[in-house]
């Protein structure tokens, strides 16, 4: 919980000194010493709680003057920001964040604010709006996220690419599984020189699924040839250099497992120049599953990527946050699953 | 304009007669007998107004009990209804919305009314919830259009796919025209016998598009085979279909034109299983430019639909329609522009 102001109320009785930070159902908790469902039950008038318990949460409640957010100081809106909208995969969240809004019947706001045109206002009208709940497929700054503490606007980071502090509330995907699956599909098919074209450095989930090759490498007992390992942007360009001067190693490759499918999709047409077929010649992996990957030619085995489940989770979280409820977990990683289609094959022979 | 109720005044000086209906700008341009930019400025105090026009206007105002929508009854959102959240263009038409909206300080609500799930009160709620304006790439029906008459929504459909009263705003693309030019570009080329896949019938982007096909055809002088012309799903499986049945006539096209990118993959695939190649064998034109197309083998030609300029101008007009202002048209197509890459090439000798 990083919205909960807790900590001003520890010893207990007193009222919270910083009329600055919002009263919340966290701090009449730990006040009472109670949980935050059993808060909740009391606020909300539901059953389940001793007459005892009731009577000391009513008692501080009061004394705290809190208020249930009500509809007058609390828009009834999800904001889903992006740092971007140019993903192929940005529809697929937007849908599973609508799905779960919906259900609620929370709107959803979407709105974007890029890296370069700071002469654009999005954030601080972000901010202002005074959404329920912030959903941020873009990276917060340690900055905005302090801005939206202080107006009191839980968050969720969407799948973060950078390394945040504990109690920023994310839900991502299972990276390293992923790059550990597919790899072992290889070695199950028979490949011995597995390659793997990596994304930049410092983006967390290209670190993981490099991570888990080598892990899968490891555990099968292969060695990691260096000139099999390189790192390329996450562009169809970067997979097909990156696997151009793999291809043209001496001892090369017969499998790739590259960190997304636009790279992947750069390694089919390095392989086309080469004129080497897959699967036949060359067994390629991507990672994401975009709904591009099952029309090309040959349709490709990929690391699927929960987006809409990721976006139901993550909005159901900020939503519960949002209604000033505990988090079971800060943060969540959806498992990915391998999708085995035809780009993966034996070896050749 | 399909939400100025002019012809309730249109005696000029009585006070319209139905209370149900709200009194918008245009009904005080139409009774004090000048434009709606006028009142506008009378309105926000500018200057460009005669003082006898002036007077007139305020004394109209005054009369009518007119007030401008403010804050706090108009929200400072724009909603944008989808019918399905599905399609891979979606982000691109979100990105325009976005965009714009951002610039006028409007927040973009992103819905999603299904045509089958009606246990969800998602359409209610975009009533209720009375945004500035109504951005619909979801076919409103009639009744739906009524609701937001009613409730003063001004709305704009994005894309019309069936016929709509004159009097209902919408932003297209110009689909006659992109097929016309497509089609010329194959005959250009040399093809004689050129195959259409349209899409199902009554859907009119796609009408219009095998009527540019045609149209293209009679210029040339060349005859419309009618085998040459099928209808499809506009799906992968269904270009492929009608591909299959195309490729095994004895007079066999040298080229197809599909109504949809989508129905052009298919077209690949079919020319794959034929063992055909694309283009030395079979040029194929798609229509749409989704972003996979530059990425399959060959990289296809294909007709552009311009869909984020389509939902700048959307924005645009719904916004200004939102401010009560007129269009200064109520429906216009955005033009499409054929983009050539490797999918076409002179038929084989």
């Amino acid at each position: 919980m990083t919205d909960s102001p807790a900590g001003a109320a520890a010893d207990g009785e007193d009222i919270p000194g910083d009329p600055s930070r919002p009263v919340t159902i966290a701090v009449i908790a730990e006040s009472a010493g109670v949980s935050i469902p059993t808060v909740s039950k009391v606020l909300n008038g539901r059953s389940g709680v001793s007459a005892e318990t009731r009577a000391r949460v009513e008692e501080l409640i009061n004394r705290y003057g809190y208020s249930k957010p009500s509809a007058a100081n609390r828009s009834n809106l999800l904001e889903l920001v992006f740092r971007e909208l140019e993903s192929m995969w940005a529809v697929e969240i937007i849908r599973g964040v609508e799905q779960v809004a919906r259900q609620h019947r929370i709107g959803v706001l979407v709105s974007r604010f890029g890296l370069h045109d700071s002469t654009v206002p999005a954030w601080d009208d972000t901010v202002a709006r005074r959404p329920r709940c912030v959903l941020s497929v873009a990276q917060l700054s340690a900055d905005e996220r302090e801005q939206l503490r202080q107006k009191g606007i839980p968050f969720v980071v969407f799948d973060p690419t950078v390394e945040m502090p504990d109690d920023v509330p994310f839900v991502g995907a299972t990276n390293w599984s992923g790059g550990r699956t597919a790899t072992r599909h290889l070695v199950e098919l028979g490949h011995r020189r597995i390659a793997m074209i990596g994304g930049p450095e410092g983006v967390l989930c290209c670190q993981a699924r490099m991570d888990g090759y080598r892990s899968a490498m490891e555990a099968a007992g292969l060695p990691v040839d260096p000139r099999h390992v390189v790192r390329a942007s996450l562009s169809r360009e970067g997979g097909h250099d990156a696997a151009v001067s793999l291809l043209a190693l001496a001892e090369r490759p017969t499998a790739v497992f590259a960190a997304n499918d636009l790279q992947a999709l750069g390694v089919y047409q390095a392989a086309r120049e080469a004129d080497l077929a897959i699967p036949a010649d060359l067994s390629v992996v991507g990672f994401d599953d975009l709904p591009v990957v099952a029309w090309v030619d040959p349709p490709m085995t990929t690391v699927h990527q929960p987006l809409t489940e990721m976006a139901v989770a993550a909005t159901e979280l900020a939503l519960s946050l949002g209604r000033g409820e505990p988090a079971a977990q800060t943060g969540v990683e959806i498992a990915t699953t391998l999708t085995v289609r035809d780009s993966t094959a034996p070896p050749p022979a």
